[in-house]
């Protein structure tokens, strides 16, 4: 674990300064820079212009994240993780079932959205069909059918 | 590792709508459900309001994640840590010091802004301090001098 330093006092606008200037002066210097923020409200948005996590990843962190009570995000900008696997390992290990969308060349079962019924068999790829359907969402019930029959073998 | 499904198809759209309708189903039957994005192009935005990531939230997903070449997001909102020590741990293992904002009450190491030196015993809680400044970023010469002696030491 990197060493931490919290960022204490009483004026909210003078810490986020420093710790933005801190931030770049320690990127200068070589190092890998990490911004963590507590936020009091419970709700919140990351990646807004102008919100503190934004200034953060701007000064240069390399990975900022915000906690509340009732929500966590993280954001970085090295060692992006792009294997599927990987992914869902460190980060959905407490999901029951994961969606992924745009993993088209991945190795994972998948399901099939095309508007003809013949443009399927070029994105099956040898691997399992779990449905192919027209996104019809109203018909989307022996999706559901086999995503539970795959869920219970799985 | 939670089982994954690939959505896949060449109506972009359909597939998100889809996405959107199968992760409110699944969530309705009690299920904890992730949704994961691969970005094509490199920048993006998480939070904002009408991008997939954003409708796969308020689909319901329990955890949302985006990846692309340059940068990785996820957002949670189940299982939402709030220790310092578990955050680090899992999320900054790859930096070499986080600064973190808002955990006064933390037992980690400090720098305290004040705007005023007699405000600062307050802030102090019985941790080590590395430093006590006004904010002012053009003198923060000593604060760095300090964090690095600090850093030196861990």
């Amino acid at each position: 674990m990197p060493p931490v330093i919290c960022i204490v006092g009483n004026s909210k606008a003078a810490k986020t300064r420093l710790m933005e200037a801190l931030i770049k002066d320690l990127k200068n210097r070589g190092l890998s820079v990490g911004a963590l923020k507590y936020h009091k409200h419970g709700e919140f948005e990351v990646d807004i212009e102008g919100k503190d996590t934004w200034k953060y990843a701007r000064a240069g962190a390399d990975t900022v994240a915000i906690t509340s009570s009732v929500k966590f995000a993280v954001v970085k900008n090295i060692n992006v993780p792009t294997d599927i696997d990987e992914i869902c390992k460190k980060y959905f290990g407490d999901n029951d079932i994961v969606f992924a969308d745009g993993f088209t060349l991945s190795d994972k079962p998948r399901i099939i959205v095309v508007e003809k019924k013949e443009d399927a068999a070029s994105f099956e790829r040898g691997r399992r069909v779990i449905s192919v359907t027209d996104g019809n969402i109203e018909g989307r019930g022996v999706v559901i059918d086999n995503i539970m029959v795959f869920l219970n073998e799985s």
